[in-house]
């Protein structure tokens, strides 16, 4: 009998898998930043190799509107963990259901005016687990799923063995329709999509979308991680302020963006939340989220339910934001939402204008490259906020202006060209 | 053209699941349990519809050493909080990096004896990533897995389409052997068992396992969720204990057990670390754990780490009880960890019990039931740990000797056979 050892062949392909990604100019380095709670959106960034911090003013945040660090928030995480400790301690069946998971569904629930909300650890697993155990509930399911859908959706479309994918171009309703009434008229039908496209800042059509589906008696299902706590007179996202939650069967939002803290959750009638609870396997065998994330979110939602303030501010920056850009001459993407891409088109300018901002200027603004995007529509993604000043606007727009002059498009595309042009 | 505005099916579909879900006996009723942190493991049980609460022994926690109360821990979190907020604000790749968050990755590899350690949302996250993106890398991999393997793992597994997966028996490696022979030669191949089976509190045979995979050039993923922080001089898993660390290729784990904390990480060499950290969906497109999270579990690993004192008094409990246990002559199961089994045989029957100790006795043991267990095979999960008491011990004993005599097995099976007999 031969007793092989060979270094197992996982370990070359992972070596030239990175060799790869690294001449693409998409190895990712994540920055070191350390948010200040008191100065949001400052930040501290941890230099290399040093105890040395340098401050910097974060430009790509998710937590919109600044909940993370409100006073009320925070105090409630840390009340929280002074009464139940650090964790959860077990699985939602297994001694970890506190009355504060169960008072945080009840408030989803009321906020997307749904009968039952359901927790998940985060707005990822929400998706992927309620659409995956959906899609395989019975026999013959077809979904039919926006182009540009985010990573977790496809994640439990594609993981929902026996069900068909229908992929729709994005926002299109036309061809929806032309799909839909492609498709076997008895089959169980689900349409997926989002309200808020995050990397492109637009917005869906969701009326029209609930109008085919009634018309082909399709399940819908809206991913508003983007928008809840931003849009509607309470938060309730883009379903709430076009009047259309209702016509949506299930709501998906998350707590970790506009909330600022973390998790996931649906919302929905009482029997498919019913369902989801009893049967999603990713909702049933992790441990629940931490009393702490639940009290602040819990606090966080009822502040943004009750408050208009910050949603307005937000905007109003948004506004401002975009005025400085325009007359400035800075090229950014309008859209419908409070995102402000700046197109940059490769991965490798994207990522120098990204750290020439940070070392050069103390500011930040993530490049978002591939997979998050497509190849060739590289960009800066810009989220101002409630607490971005008008100076920091204005060392943003001018630090732009330089560097999108400075760091030429053609000069790059990949690390050989960018060293032929320096 | 026809305007069809029925009911969609998947409502009715919900419908009845959920009746044959509660004629089986097995409808999940989560119940409401707020943990005090400072009594671990008392905790106050919410009464329905009203303010009241009660006290109650928890005895299914998987904070097994109560590292989640432990006042240097929370206080991790709780500066954490007041310094960074209450949420991380973006994915690891958008400002979503604290240095906490590479500390505690820095930590983890140390605790394993790897070049690298991963970060995921959950353990169920890092299962269901890591081995989906691995086993979707190359053509060709098969997967040999163990039959009780988590459904993380299964998820991760059953998620990676290409693939071919090979269900071993649990724990039996003359199986695996014989499948391991029968597998082409030159397909890559990848074991992935657990250490310590949570259900049934076995052990696997971690050097014979990796005996197998160097034969047979397989690649080792080992899940650790129920022994890290519990078994090695330095809370390192089994693989620690039995000196093999170095031998399995990827060591899997949670914060939210032994670490009483949130999260969940692998640990391997850098270049595998680096692939999954570059391409895994589940890692990459998700908002990052909170920084208070992190900091509390990164206190939590260093005192385990260091202090040899809850392992020991923890194993100590467990033994303490099984002798009160075997001396009121109360069935349990004898298991080689410091997981305590009740065999109780149904579902209802595992109910009732479960909820006459916690009406009449004040103490609270989960009923685990299927689709956790096999059907037939339901029981009480107990977990004494470093803060049971003597005479919780005494109460909890003379709790089960009763019920198990009053409730007998004849008595159920299914709700119907339940009304005939009572
Ligand atoms: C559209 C969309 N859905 C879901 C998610 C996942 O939410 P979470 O960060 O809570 O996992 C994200 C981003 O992270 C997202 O952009
Ligand atoms: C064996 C095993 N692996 C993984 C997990 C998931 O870990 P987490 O609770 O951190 O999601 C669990 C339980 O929850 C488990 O029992």
């Amino acid at each position: 009998m031969s007793i092989r050892n060979a270094r197992h062949p996982f370990y070359d392909f992972c070596d030239e898998a990175l060799a790869g990604i690294r001449e693409q100019g998409r190895y990712r380095t994540f920055t070191p930043l350390a948010r200040e709670a008191s100065r949001y959106p400052v930040y501290e960034e941890e230099l290399p190799n040093t105890d040395i911090g340098r401050e910097v003013v974060v430009w790509s945040s998710n937590d919109y509107l600044g909940m993370g660090v409100e006073p009320e928030v925070c105090e409630a995480a840390i009340s929280a963990i002074r009464e139940h400790g650090a964790g959860a301690g077990g699985t939602r069946n297994i001694a970890g259901t506190s009355p504060l998971h169960k008072a945080l569904e009840t408030e989803l629930a009321a906020l997307h005016g749904k009968e039952a909300g359901l927790l998940f650890v985060s707005g990822y697993v929400s998706n992927q687990a309620s659409l995956q155990t959906i899609l395989t509930s019975m026999p013959g399911w077809i979904c039919f799923s926006d182009r540009l859908n985010h990573a977790s959706m496809i994640a439990g479309i594609k993981g929902a063995r026996g069900s068909t994918t229908v992929i729709y171009e994005h926002n299109d309703l036309a061809d929806l329709e032309a799909k839909l009434v492609a498709a076997p008229v008895d089959a169980p039908k689900l349409i997926a999509f989002e309200s808020v496209y995050s990397m492109d800042g637009d917005i869906s059509d969701i009326a029209g979308t609930c109008a085919l589906a009634r018309k082909y008696n399709a399940l819908t299902y809206i991913d508003e991680v983007h928008a809840v706590g931003l849009y509607g007179e309470h938060g309730g996202g883009v379903t709430e302020r076009d009047g259309v939650a209702a016509q949506v069967d299930i709501i998906e939002g998350t707590l970790a963006k506009g909330f600022g803290v973390h998790g996931g959750y649906i919302t929905a009638s009482a029997q498919i939340v019913d369902y989801l609870r009893s049967t999603a396997s990713g909702f049933i065998f992790t441990t629940s989220l931490p009393p702490s994330v639940v009290a602040a979110a819990l606090a966080s939602v009822k502040m943004v339910r009750a408050q208009n303030w910050r949603r307005e501010k937000m905007f109003e920056r948004v506004e401002t934001f975009r005025a400085k850009m325009r007359s400035a001459g800075v090229p950014f993407t309008m859209t419908p939402s409070h995102i402000v891409p700046v197109p940059v088109g490769d991965a490798e300018r994207c990522k120098v204008i990204s750290q020439r901002l940070l070392n050069e200027y103390g500011v930040y603004a993530t490049p978002i490259n591939y997979p998050t995007v497509p190849h060739g529509t590289e960009r800066l993604r810009l989220t101002p906020g409630p607490y971005h000043t008008d100076e920091m606007m204005d060392d943003m727009v001018a630090a732009l202006k330089i560097l999108l002059t400075e760091v030429p498009l053609a000069a790059t595309g990949t690390t050989q060209a960018l060293t032929e042009a320096a």
